[in-house]
């Protein structure tokens, strides 16, 4: 068996997989960081690290990436590159009852270049694709170490404490509400009373949540979060908006783009059309902002984080930048000690001061789990967080790990990204 | 005269008034430090600084802050604080034939609270009331010491080689773009292959142009950008648009919310209705995301960075602190050298290395003028930044200044504020 092989016998070291999957965070490269550098110092056990062009769709075209071609520098600058180095793809594995030629090509390719080693670096949906990749393996007479790596800035991985790339959307939405608020009130005598900021969130309102770390004292902004964790009630919104802008003369609100009337259906797609008529999804910021005008007459400003809030790398949480690296860090070291099916996870182990370890779980037990916000961390109206939440929010944004600066912009690294010789005749169409 | 006076003779001090007006900036408040910090510093000339609270409404109604309440640490965290400290307004005064009350107002209030100085802190508008009430104050028999201070994220006053609050949103524009055009690129194989950024810009494309120095060479974001100079060729963008996905798998674009078609119609004019049917103005990114989805079936992202990107003080540029500081402090020391009718200019001596020092110009010559980007500064094909624009726009992002941190965020101040006694028995209605 390859885990007992791995236990530091004669057998030869097996070349590693690595992939990244689904959305990209700002430090999901932290993660490639620190599993590749803790490769390199466990060549006894694995040869080369080879990744997957844009995701999981490298391995099935056997695009491959020969990571070892890339200096020692280079892969340390991927510690504070945002996106994804090798790219990624939303692609998601069929069952292996539907589609067993795709699992099937996977061991191929495997086998070909000697890969012993299945990292995977993304959401739920990958932990499940690493567990069924883990599991046809040994059917196919070809056992892979199968390790998932935990990425997702939605935060909605079961059993790990928090994911990695959360900690640092959560700062960037905190920090962005807590100036944009300041400009708000700045204007809010003669102009600009109300402002929205549509964050990320289309099941779990962890990202939404984050903003009301901003303030701390009552009236501090935001005053207002919409979650889709809570259906959403126009009566009691309109209220309570112009109850902030009586009381304090601005409202600041942040709201997830996955919140829901009660009827289950998007906020998103009850607004906009297009100039053909056709309704629109996105844009819950400006459906939000205009029912307040219709309703309350306020001028308003609303933005739009979108891919902006997941790629600021330059104003990333240190706690996150660590955590990501130590998770890539993680996974080799599972792997190099017999470990199989299984994600690192994060643990834990004080609130104040915040202490964390790494700990691990079965890939059975995150596969296609979404976590969503406990309702005590939802105040009881609705619109706000609570100390519960704000004592778990609060260590994930600590401390900043500023990005190496050149002209005035961060510094980021591009990788050569050379590709694998390829060794199969066959192509697969994906 | 008080020029004379002012010139170190025997005259008792007078106090200032000091207003900011107009959309604040991550670094208007930088400006207050500067000016109320050499103030301190010049007791024999100055006595009180009194801010109008919400900008020159304040004056008008009589409603002075107390700035000398306020610690030594408290000024100086204005530096690194965005907003504006004590309220700014959209309220632009009539002319003097149209109405002359509220000039009267204005001489009325500087004359109760021994006011000798008046401090403006804004745009084109802003420096034509400061030259207006220098005019009233001599008609009235009670001369003003009238300083102008630059302020503007627009970057559209003239003879200055750049103004205050521009650099830093050019930042972070510039780092926004780098930083999801990194995203895009990782993702663009199986999902979203354009992203569109909206950016400020009404009238002068200085904020769209930023954006073009987050890529250096061929091929490096954004691919686009759409300048409100540049009346728009849709055939020509969507040409360009399927031209980049074609060579680069991805295309960023940054747009400016002034973006016009060529009959002068404003590009977010065209798209959007809300659930009634209207026409909403803004979203002009979405306008033309959804141009490029109609023509060509890509998958889009776009997001508004709005007031995030005129507050964002955590990713100020040093330069752009520096200057705000600077022109603050020349404020002062041209009233006490007896100018008046000024303002501070930044005038740049150098570019490589880049050097600036302080001048200062006339209010009637910077007044009502709107600079906008030449046309030696955009590509002959309109959709990128030339050689020369970039000369001019590089050294003004250089260098980071973060603010303090507490617990993961930013330590932004704010002020007591404390009110100065009323002395009119008069009120003055807005």
């Amino acid at each position: 068996m390859l885990g007992g092989a791995l236990r530091g016998e004669t057998k030869m070291p097996k070349n590693a997989f690595y992939a990244q999957s689904g959305g990209v965070s700002a430090v999901i490269n932290t993660s490639a960081c620190g599993l590749i550098e803790t490769a390199r110092r466990h060549r006894r056990h694995i040869g080369k690290v080879y990744a997957g062009r844009d995701g999981i769709i490298g391995a099935l075209t056997e695009d491959l990436i020969d990571t070892s071609a890339e200096s020692r520098q280079a892969i340390a600058a991927l510690r504070h590159t945002p996106g994804g180095a090798f790219g990624s793809c939303r692609y998601k594995l069929k069952g292996l009852e539907e589609n067993r030629a795709q699992y099937e090509r996977l061991i191929e390719v495997c086998r070909a270049h000697d890969i012993g080693y299945f990292f995977y670096n993304g959401g739920g949906d990958s932990m499940d694709t690493a567990n069924k990749v883990s599991k046809i393996g040994r059917t196919l007479g070809y056992p892979l170490t199968c390790i998932g790596v935990p990425k997702t800035v939605d935060n909605d991985l079961p059993v790990t404490d928090n994911s990695p790339g959360f900690g640092s959307v959560a700062k960037y939405i905190a920090v962005s509400i807590r100036e944009a608020g300041l400009d708000v009130l700045s204007m809010a005598r003669t102009s600009t009373k109300i402002f929205v900021l549509e964050v990320m969130g289309r099941h779990a309102g962890w990202i939404a949540a984050s903003a009301g770390l901003a303030g701390s004292k009552p009236g501090e902004p935001p005053h207002i979060i919409l979650f889709p964790e809570i259906p959403f009630d126009e009566a009691a919104f309109l209220a309570r908006v112009k109850e902030t802008v009586g009381r304090y003369g601005y409202c600041v609100i942040a709201v997830s783009e996955g919140v829901r009337d009660p009827e289950g259906r998007f906020l998103s797609d009850m607004g906009t059309r297009d100039a053909f008529g056709h309704a629109q999804l996105g844009g819950v910021g400006q459906v939000v902002a205009e029912m307040i005008k219709r309703a309350h007459g306020y001028k308003f400003h609303w933005a739009l984080a979108d891919y902006l809030q997941r790629s600021a790398r330059h104003i990333a949480s240190r706690v996150d930048v660590e955590q990501a690296y130590a998770v890539g860090k993680a996974a080799v070291e599972l792997a190099v000690a017999g470990e199989t099916a299984v994600m690192p996870i994060i643990v834990r182990t004080s609130n104040s001061p915040y202490r964390w370890r790494i700990g691990s779980a079965k890939l059975d037990k995150v596969a296609n789990q979404e976590k969503k916000m406990p309702r005590s961390y939802i105040t009881k109206d609705g619109f706000g967080i609570t100390a519960a939440c704000r004592r778990y929010l609060e260590p994930l944004i600590q401390g900043e790990d500023y990005p190496p600066y050149r002209d005035g912009l961060p510094k980021y690294v591009q990788l050569a990204n050379k590709a694998v010789k390829k060794k199969l005749a066959t192509t697969f169409a994906i």
